[in-house]
């Protein structure tokens, strides 16, 4: 259980941070006024730095432009790129995309790896994953309602999708459908590459979430599917592998999730941290010299050093082992991690007084925007029951 | 102790109740898009209801066009307001107006009352209160920056103050500043009436507040006086009077919140054990019928209730006692029912999934807006300090 | 709704206040001592002085010697009680004898009443109640073992009970026996009075619990009922009834517990704040004057408050109504109040530091006995679940 | 970051497992009974099979007879014997023994060495540790009230100590004591080795705590010391040395109380997890398959596989840095594993419902017995602050 950075990633936390903090956390101003298309100029100038620097895409293997590490590697960087909300954006490693090259990586034919893999590693084009339903709930997949049916040589869609975050100028979509209704609960639903400029593929909207419709890279559409007719060729993997892809992508996904969390966590401690020493509660003391205060903070700060070590040794288990026999581990940063990640957003906040609630920091987006933390992905309480299934099974064996 | 509704206010509690949810909910969704104009239109068509019903400020006595209730009648009407985030801009009671309105007939003199206090009443005209400062910790009065001086028969007023609520589109300012810096404590600062279009009062923003920089009532400010000049009767009270009259205002404002909340949270309750029971999770299991989701029902349940008893005895005392003698009570409301809300809405959102971050319903709005009820009117941390030493002292006595 | 303390009430707080701190306090070193003999002579001497006092049994009516006090108004006095854990026995209110006698008053026949609830009611005998077994999970009657057969004249009765509370030195037993495994699943059992010297009855120890054996009332034993032979009289109300008199015993014992509960907080609460302004951190300073100790003592005295305030308006709706209206109700305040109880108590011990975990206190000795209050009458969970069914199911009316 | 047990420590583990699992297990009812000299008397049979197995002293370098691990490696074997409370007793490392005699390895003369360390290490004699005083605020060392003044030869002791562990029995006792009124808030006083036959040495009592008086290695003593004259060899270290010898006893004890606390925590979850699995709530189900006992048993697993990894870092971090540097990371496993750990066994006590409260198994014992743990050796509240302005300063670095 050796956590000790390695001397590939010694090597690049400084330049990553160096760039994360000197080139990112001055553009954060732009996302928090909602001005994304000049963000986006700036992010693009960001993107070529790293690139120049080598340090694009930390998540995917060398052959696809990517820098190659192991998930503990990974971890340890992507922590440093969480400390702002634009860091895996400008690293090539922003979900959906980062999940959806690591899926075409896995699974996609040659074909589609050619065509889509290789610009979306580059980060040319941008993708989308259009899972989740309105009326699904996504611990019980048997309730998905999207159809695919074949017709002849092609797959016809129909399906209802919500929170297919960033669709709005994706390149393609990776669509799950029901392909066998009858099939046992984990094998009727296949995924399909589907280009968004398909006929009958429309996005009724930018949903609007905590207040925002965002735009881009930073929303979340609802999406229909009307006799969406793709090529065989569009099936990602098997028919019927849907729920199996969408697992596997799903389990580094909560790693990384966590690794972020844990960069914004630190962040929002920095802040705090900072921010008590400056601020002043008489004419001599500070708000750091307040015992309530003092508490507070290191509750906060403990919480997090907690978390952090828990999600390292998960990576490395998971390095070493492999995703399934770390299944309860996983589950349990996941509801762990986000829940720290709130407290101590929570107490940054409340620290903050009625800065804490403006736009004048980074802490309120934060604190909207990461709340959905505890629900993507598997909310904490369905994450609870299957991390207790898994250990009570441990026990009994 | 007799917490039973007067006849007067059950004979209002239908109404009123009926008027929020059939005229003020379905208005909601223009709020959540931010449609400010769109939604001033609507929400003046039912305040010409809520006169022509004789519901109009509850809160003011009928001197002035009010109802002349108690406190606790009005909190009982109150919590039916708060249902809806809409309900106290409807009903002529919303903050800082109420605030201002009794400040003005408590401490007003008569041409003030003539001139400001009868439109401000009646819903003609909006007013803001600029007391805070960005720099000003509010547990520390004597750290206002904010300067008046006696020039003549004038007032030069210089100020920078921010989360001045409301402050656009308001007829007047009520700013605060001292006026005596070497005086004990409490006795620095005035109070003063500035007509916003005096020269030298500017609106530098809206400030952005988790996400939104808002507009005219669901605004705050940041504004600069610069050099501002009014006549000698713009002072509000006496020379001095600043501190004691703010802490007259923030009083009865606090319960007043609290009232407010407790009908938020049973707002979000409702909306959550309806959602339940509609939340399919399989072919035939609704979410109501998880018991996971059970518990965090019943205990947010729980805290909502305990909080509402504590709210109402303490607007029992007040309206037998007064504001001074139920400072510790007042205090324990204010962090408690505060507290209680969040936990609620949290819950809520929790219990919604995806659903709850998106603004398709009223819950993501409550949690942003209202992170800021345990900051505003005193953080959490400054009552519990209050209250206790209140507390020590009694049982010292 | 109103709480107003009777103005008989008011005028017994005053004595019974007096009795609790001038005659029970100074005991208690006693029970911390496990002196359990010396103890009862002690409380017998104060029973007679409440007894002389008119005090006695203030839950009964006063056909039975008591006190006839409505459930609010010994709400009101039971708080006073339970600022001790001695103040209900030396009342002649305490578990389970509170809730036999009621049970025989409302079910017992007349025979019954004659021969034991007269001597039960005026302190002269004990009795216990026989009930949970260790293998039942008392949230699913139908798992109960113990069986009553008709056999001629006679119910042969067979069980293994334990936590049957005060059985050492009881005159008899109330066993909770299935006479009908076949009925619908809460009409299986029934209700027997055992004396408790006939044959086939045997206590089998006083179960350890948190580390005492106890005795007589204050102890918890494992009893068995081996082909005990008792007369078809010995039936309480009638066969198949168990289960239903079980829970109207239950009822009111619930909110007697809360009521309880509440004068134990209370004494927490005053202790701490007494022993905060007396121990000095240094040569100026009290623990009183530290921020952290005195927000810790706020937030654990707003919960009292708030828990206070839902218990009385409870007791006053089951006055108003009965208990199956305020079934969600009385749920709430048992998991409410229970955990505010031990998180009171929690904050007390700490802020005590060492001498908190001292027998030197009588915190402890709280902290220990009533962590079951979160288990006994239904774990919070239950109560949690059965509340949520309740609220879902009225919001569906 | 290596944390990989070493090969040494791989090889240890399952003996010493083993050796726990088998042969003290069985021996924990005695403790529960109180049944201390039985108790003691197989404690030593398991001694002697430890001390056969070279598994005796694992925190003691070789010299002294000890296994000369690193305090990671210690760490990962301490979590093995705290799976019971007779764990550390057994193998030799129990508190106040363990400190002890790491203090006279670092600070005693070699006459002490010889004498007291030696046979201390073997386990032929205890001893105990008299700092506490009833009056003295630990956080606070200058209000101690013991003094020793040089008398010609001799030292003078006066003091008046309580919680001095497991002095019944003792053969010495390391009394703290002021010296040097006058000096320097930490150089105030000294440490002596008092043998506990001197004359003017009593013990007043076991202090009660948590309802027992204990006994030997199980009970916390008030202390006299009067007039108690000791030759001046008996100074450990060197005159005002006593806070510093103190501090750096207490370092590496917090460490040691935390992977015990861990041990616990194990051994908590391991018991209730295996009673889910057997408790049945109806003919088919058991409490393994409720979902809110499983959510509960998740929740509690998670919270202590952050506190392990949290702790083994800081561990690790003293290893290869030292105490100085680690201040921070101590006090925040202090409080974080503590805190943890009493909500670990709060929940196996919830679950195992009525059994949980008796001490028909250990849970209670650990629920009544660690409640300390969040009090000594500075409380939760004290650490919060050091570690808030540690991370505060290294922010301003």
């Amino acid at each position: 259980m050796d956590f000790t950075p390695s001397a590939r990633v010694q090597s690049l936390l400084e330049p990553v941070q160096k760039l994360v903090r000197e080139q990112l956390l001055p553009l954060e101003p732009l996302l928090l006024a909602h001005q994304y298309s000049e963000l986006m100029v700036e992010i693009d100038k960001v993107r070529r730095v790293v690139k120049q620097q080598g340090l694009w895409a930390p998540h995917l293997p060398a052959s696809v432009g990517g820098m190659g590490l192991s998930l503990l590697e990974f971890a340890q960087l992507s922590q440093c790129l969480g400390y702002s909300p634009l860091g895996h954006l400008a690293f090539g490693c922003q979900a959906p995309d980062a999940g959806n090259a690591e899926l075409l990586l896995h699974a996609g034919s040659d074909a589609q790896k050619d065509r889509y893999l290789q610009p979306l590693a580059l980060g040319e084009i941008r993708s989308c994953f259009a899972m989740t339903e309105r009326h699904l709930a996504g611990s019980n997949p048997t309730l998905m309602e999207s159809r695919a049916e074949l017709d002849g040589e092609h797959w016809l869609i129909n399906a209802h999708k919500w929170f297919t975050t960033a669709a709005q100028g994706a390149e393609f979509a990776i669509v799950m459908a029901k392909t066998d209704a009858d099939a046992p609960k984990h094998k009727q639903a296949s995924m399909f590459l589907v280009p968004m400029d398909t006929q009958g593929v429309s996005r009724v909207r930018n949903i609007s979430v905590m207040g925002s419709s965002g735009h881009g890279p930073f929303s979340h559409a609802e999406m229909k599917f009307e006799q969406v007719r793709v090529p065989k060729t569009a099936l990602i993997g098997e028919r019927g592998q849907g729920f199996a892809l969408a697992q596997s992508r799903l389990g580094p996904g909560r790693i990384h999730h966590c690794m972020r969390w844990l960069g914004l966590a630190e962040r929002a401690l920095h802040q705090t941290r900072d921010y008590l020493s400056r601020r002043m509660v008489s004419a001599e003391l500070s708000l750091a010299q307040q015992p309530v205060a003092q508490a507070m903070l290191a509750r906060a700060w403990a919480q997090y050093e907690s978390a952090r070590w828990l999600v390292l040794h998960t990576a490395w288990q998971v390095d070493q082992q492999n995703f399934t026999d770390a299944k309860a581990a996983i589950s349990m940063i996941k509801f762990q991690t986000a829940q720290m990640l709130q407290q101590v957003v929570d107490m940054a906040v409340q620290l903050h007084g009625g800065l804490g609630v403006t736009d004048d920091t980074v802490l309120a987006f934060i604190y909207r925007e990461e709340r959905a933390a505890r629900i993507y992905d598997g909310p904490d309480e369905v994450h609870q029951l299957s991390a207790a299934k898994q250990l009570i099974r441990q026990g009994m064996a």
